[in-house]
């Protein structure tokens, strides 16, 4: 039978040059454990190629030291101007590399189907996702910078979507149903206070 | 005294992810001999982090290979849209990082500035490029596919501008001149065709 621990540690990237937001997760039955979570940072007045290094060189032990299994990012919209995705392209071309060198599977996921996975509805606010994530991964305040949270909430909405994604799975209707119990639950918990 | 041929071997390439052009170019004199050039390619039906890892690997070895004292990278554009931004994006924070890692010192060159340098003319057509590119390295037609000439005009950008923004260099006036009376000569030799 289909087991979601089996999916082991979703690392969620949040691409950026100055901020890569990072997020691990992994699930213990129904439970969310945050295995890791924080942001690279390059210098902004260091030249480009430098920085970009210096990213590709944390990234590259933030898998190594992790290994996840599967890699979730935040796929880029192509709405926003020419100078921010020529950035954001560069910075999420690092992780893309790096896990496909490692064999590690990667998905992408708009900000929509993030804020829906996590929070029950695909409009939600920047606070409303992080309060979720916290809540979800038993963290006692949402976690910092909101780079960190971001990347998280895209662990999450893996963990949330790969089982539906493999409906030939036995039990991984189960799994998904099981998730979005606990997004139900933390959502009346917020209703009640 | 300044040497041009200090300058060593001089790699540029032209970003892109279904085709990369490359071409080295190292200085004898006034004379601009190619060293390598060519085009890396990707498949386009391939998942896009499997592309960016061959790509990325390609591109190692070629640095690895070429050991280029400078590489000259193609500025992306703002004014093109979001979605090859991102792409060129992609490819072009490879080829920068992998410069990076290795100590490789690179320059950003503007496609005008690239023309100016090569047909002495700004407004320059592909053609007129591929076309001096051909007589300024002595090859009997103009390299293919055009992806690996752009890329060698890149090169051969770098190899004229590289002195010029070394004014404190004894000579560096003299190197400079002499690569623009070589273009003005191949220039005359068209005009009298």
């Amino acid at each position: 039978m289909f087991d979601p621990r089996d999916l082991g540690v979703v690392l969620g990237i949040d691409p950026g040059l100055s901020r890569c937001g990072y997020g691990a997760v992994r699930r213990d039955g129904h439970r969310m454990v945050p295995v890791a979570f924080g942001v690279l940072r390059t210098p902004p007045d260091a030249p480009l190629p430098e920085r970009l290094a210096q990213l590709q060189v944390d990234l590259e032990a933030l898998f190594d030291d992790l290994a996840p299994m599967g890699v979730a990012v935040e796929r880029i919209l192509f709405q926003v101007n020419a100078r921010t995705a020529i950035t954001v392209g560069q910075a999420s071309g690092l992780a893309l590399a790096a896990a496909a060198r490692r064999g590690i599977s990667v998905t992408h996921y708009s900000p929509n189907e993030v804020k829906l996975a996590v929070t029950g509805y695909g409009g939600a606010g920047k606070e409303q996702v992080q309060a979720m994530v916290a809540r979800l991964c038993n963290l006692e305040s949402p976690p910092k910078p909101p780079d960190a949270a971001d990347a998280l909430a895209l662990a999450l909405c893996h963990l949330w979507a790969a089982p539906l994604r493999d409906t030939d799975r036995a039990g991984a209707a189960t799994a998904a149903t099981g998730f979005q119990r606990a997004v139900t639950a933390a959502l009346s918990k917020e209703e009640m206070r």
